[in-house]
């Protein structure tokens, strides 16, 4: 919540600024219109021979659950620079992003989330900071109870069913918690 | 740029939080972390028959020239529903989204367009308060020097690309100014 300017130090009233139709931040002083807005997190899939890169989380929320690398996406890189950085950060691998493959909203806490498919170049991975163990696993060693998010979950189905058929189809959907 | 904490109003510094590795705005008084992310801009394509949606903006940036109705998405909505009330606002459209189609960063802004194909559920559109004029043009009426951003000459070319095949195959990359 928005209580004062961040660029005067002012406070900031909750007003309709002209032409807009809904309630937003706005300086009591200077006028700037704070605009609050959802938040991207970008991620991937590596994927190494028929085995897919997964990350025990070191943090909160779901720590100790299996993730995909992923994180917020930063100002001045593309999403897919992001993906990359997270599984660099993450899981200490190199990854050569291949395509979009599945975006998700989460309207109840106002992210987006953009996966998508790496190829791993080389299978010397590593925990990061943010994790605890990572883990190259075959379809058959998912630990499908202990996934971490719905988009996680709803990612790895997509890609298991369609490498039954070489074909990989972007999806986009939404997630509704509390799904996980 | 963030000078003031907006939760307490105090001022605030340019800081390495611990775990991080970059500059973050940090509150000197209650040392809140303040980040800022990419924003995400959605949109669509909206489809009648032969014809595609388009319309001539009468705000800035590009004011004047031809564009797809999109804008900020909000919080508390799924970018589909974004690009749906976007429609709605800039030209009295009701569509019915069908799937994701373009998604592209611009690195330089820190934006990520989110862009979908719909169907114009009828062709009673008419401009709304960003609009100076919304036309239901075919192939050969684009006014493709008139275009107003990359984004929107890159979705349509790959539409009447597709179009020819019936097969809509999502897109995504990135742009860098000044290509429009």
């Amino acid at each position: 919540m928005i209580r004062f300017c961040a660029l005067c130090g002012a406070p900031a009233e909750q007003a309709i600024p002209h032409g807009d139709n809904r309630e937003r931040a706005v300086c009591t002083a200077c006028r700037t219109i704070h605009y609050e807005n959802p938040k991207i997190v970008v991620g991937c899939l590596p994927v190494w021979k028929d085995r897919v890169l997964m990350a025990r989380r070191a943090i909160e929320p779901r720590h100790g659950l299996w993730t995909l690398p992923a994180g917020f996406m930063e100002n001045g890189e593309s999403a897919a620079e992001g993906a990359a950085r997270e599984a660099l950060e993450e899981t200490n691998a190199r990854v050569e992003i291949t395509q979009l493959y599945t975006t998700y909203s989460i309207p109840r806490i106002s992210q987006v989330y953009i996966m998508f498919l790496a190829n791993l170049l080389d299978p010397d991975v590593s925990p990061g900071e943010e994790s605890l163990e990572v883990k190259l696993v075959a379809e058959d060693e998912v630990p499908w109870d202990q996934v971490a998010f719905a988009m996680v979950r709803r990612t790895l189905r997509h890609y298991f069913e369609d490498r039954r058929t070489g074909v990989f189809v972007p999806r986009f959907g939404d997630i509704h918690p509390p799904e996980r």
